[in-house]
């Protein structure tokens, strides 16, 4: 479990906590309830999300505990002593299936589950949402970048532009595990164990009276591992020449290698590729160029085909941000209510058709071809069928319902994990470096096409004909009324 | 003073730890220099930005302590005993003049100004740049919503979308400063005493068999302040006449008047015409209308211009994260180093002309017109420069100097104050309604032109003739070597 663990309860759209009071005071703390977090749009328009943010859901729910100002504040704001005093000793018993973090997830289909009384559903939408979503976010935009990159190394940075400390925080380890090889930020190395980037910036070469006594001082207090910024006054010019003088300086007779140089400005395709080669000429082959300036996926990219030169590419303000697309849209929505022990399936018909919901408490599976390992479609079922993989299993477009298509040959595996089970934890939550190996071994589970960044193919997320149904006879009745 | 004290001292990018050991034990703890945090680009293209942040930077400071796992971590990572030593009983000393927050800012002035030992001024870069870079970046672009709702009212909201609680929380801070008149966010409204907003969600309609029974029951609850989400099921065929119903059956005869209705879907600006005059029909012409679902200030004008009959814009994600803009991309730069109490200033030579750096200890201006009161110019000077309002004063665009032009009948107003004087706060923080108000009665001083949303007119930062030469001077000079 992750040492980060500083959340305030009182994470809370008031809302939550006014209808968590009602829900209490009406049906009192046996009313079970069923809710489903969706996404509904892919940012930058890719063609899939990685799931992220699920330990520190974790760590939220197991330490749920209001304080007496959090109390008094509520109190102040018109809810009900009797929910006051069930805050007071709250604990989450309910039940929690979710995605593993570092998993391909796509639109429509159930990301997390929750089951219990519907006051405390009602208490955790808007944290369970924070964390997912932001999550979620960063993963996503880190993982678009990090194949852009296609090897060289992604360093995560940005914290000076994140919004907010969690934005740094979290955001350095959603990127992690969307491949990031390492950040800038301490406190996510420090809380996460994530592999510490270090460098320079431009004021400590100002301070000096000329670069090269700057980069002599540099190299000779960190021998080891030394990164030399050299756009402070002119990169061609004076930086790249004086980085290698202070090489030769200070590391060369002391047995030790040069680390890197850090470019920070100007044309760095053109740049790196001189650079290259001034470095090649010195005897420095092994010293790699780092990039950074405005970086994503997209100029990433374009650099690698004009044949820029750079071993690692560092990221900040556009990976922190997800600046191109900087908002992860998953949503928190009742499916079904429990009554006298049956499942009675809810539905939200919204004006917007795409903001409708899926009813019923339900199940995912990702369909995988059994020869190629590929996935070919995950499946929203109820949560009590049964997929016989020997069977032929007919796949339909649940908004096209005349494109359809038989696949044999696949193996179904259920997506959601549990969580909690009557409020205590029943899964062993990985360690962050094997939710990044397991994310990158995720991607050879995707076709190409699904990979792609614009225009990917659009991933089945199908329904099964019971729920297809079920959903229909429910948008009916409700529209019927 | 905020009660939101709970940073964690260790908020940097790993360099400006080991950049201010090293300073620490290159130059001792006397080396004395100046840096500025200035900003290059304003968001969505704006004319101006909101400056935001100060209060938490100012407790920051304040609060500074590193515990023995930070310690441990960073002697873990290559921090020398002696800076250990130094940070264990850290004390910041140094002189920081800010512009209050609230006050409309400009690209390439200094906004912050910072004179004290370099180890100091180091350490704490990224900490100044998160604090000031998000929540100007929110107040900023919360202040083009507000201004865009001409008058209505506007409730920030989008916790459940924001990057990480502290983008929740003092999101909702800074969007108060930019004119939002209440929060969503429980825990924003807790630590920063802003107005709270209450509603409901769809999952408490949902819990009830049919939408009237939810309604009634929620409006039995809290009848003071009844507001009634309608587009769970169908807004203008069930929502706003169960709506109705609700007000008549438990409102009315208990002496109550409805608050407000919700519409969360559909075409906002059509249904809010259709439920303001079914609304008005039925003998509530005083139910407000609040409209949500992914507004910004372009949706915004644009259902203002068709005629929507909205009282209370409710705006989430797209406030919080800043959507169309996230990044506010504050710099925090060398200026210039004292040497035997000479001040020698410094410069950063960018390859991007846009990112050269203005050298020297500086002030900032506000040029007003004495009759009008508006904004004329933002005037950056040397330190020790003093101007004359009763002379005419010839102002010079910096990289066009032939465009110029002589002001006369002006108040030069010092944009800077004095924050800390030798690490001792010396700056009474206003609360956060001085800070709102002070925000609304400046844009009182802008002309229409800079306060417009797209193509804004560039407000004038021009430089002193003193500090233009003399960064002219000091180029020429670097680029000589």
């Amino acid at each position: 479990m992750g040492k980060y663990n500083s959340f305030r309860s009182l994470l809370n759209d008031f809302y939550s906590i006014t209808l968590a009071d009602s829900c209490y005071n009406r049906f009192g703390r046996d009313e079970v309830v069923y809710y489903d977090v969706f996404f509904r749009r892919v940012p930058d328009n890719g063609g899939f999300a990685i799931m992220a943010g699920l330990e520190q859901l974790v760590d939220y729910i197991q330490n749920i505990s209001y304080s007496d100002d959090d109390l008094e504040f509520l109190r102040n704001n018109g809810i009900s002593e009797e929910f006051l005093a069930y805050l007071k000793d709250f604990e989450f018993t309910g039940d929690i299936w979710a995605v593993p973090e570092g998993t391909p997830i796509f639109p429509g289909e159930p990301i997390v589950t929750l089951r219990g009384p519907a006051a405390e559903l009602q208490l955790i939408e808007t944290a369970v949402l924070q964390f997912i979503n932001h999550q979620s976010l960063i993963a996503t935009k880190a993982n678009r970048i990090v194949r852009a990159a296609s090897g060289h190394g992604v360093i995560g940075a940005g914290a000076r532009r994140s919004h907010g400390e969690d934005g740094a925080a979290l955001g350095a380890r959603a990127a992690y595990i969307g491949g990031c090889s390492g950040t800038s930020y301490a406190r996510a190395a420090m809380d996460f164990d994530i592999p510490l980037f270090d460098s320079m910036n431009h004021s400590w070469v100002q301070l000096f009276d000329n670069e090269l006594d700057a980069f002599c001082a540099y190299a000779k207090r960190f021998p080891e591992k030394c990164v030399l910024l050299v756009d402070t006054y002119d990169t061609i010019r004076s930086g790249i020449p004086n980085a290698i003088e202070a090489f030769n300086r200070e590391l060369i007779p002391k047995g030790y290698r040069p680390y890197a140089i850090r470019i920070d400005s100007g044309d760095l395709a053109y740049i790196s590729r001189k650079a290259r080669k001034m470095l090649d000429e010195a005897g420095f082959p092994d010293c790699e160029i780092i990039a950074t300036n405005s970086l994503d996926e997209y100029i990433i990219r374009d650099m690698i085909m004009q044949g820029a030169k750079v071993d690692t590419y560092e990221v900040g303000e556009r990976l922190i941000t997800s600046a191109s697309s900087p908002l992860f849209d998953g949503v928190y929505k009742l499916a079904a209510v429990e009554k006298d022990g049956e499942i009675i399936p809810k539905i939200n018909i919204s004006e917007n058709v795409t903001k409708i919901t899926t009813p019923g408490f339900k199940k995912v599976y990702r369909l995988f071809d059994r020869n190629t390992g590929k996935a070919i479609a995950d499946l929203v079922t109820l949560a009590d069928e049964v997929i016989d993989e020997n069977e032929p299993y007919e796949l339909f477009d649940p908004d096209y319902t005349w494109k359809s298509k038989e696949v044999t040959g696949f193996v179904a595996s259920p997506l959601l994990k549990k969580i909690f089970d009557k409020g205590r934890l029943c899964y062993d939550c990985p360690s962050l470096n094997e939710i990044r190996d397991y994310c990158e071994a995720q991607m050879y589970t995707l076709w190409e096409e699904v990979l792609r960044f614009e225009n990917p193919h659009k991933y089945y997320v199908d329904l099964s004909r019971r729920l297809w149904n079920e959903k229909q006879r429910i948008i009916e009745q409700v529209r019927g009324k």
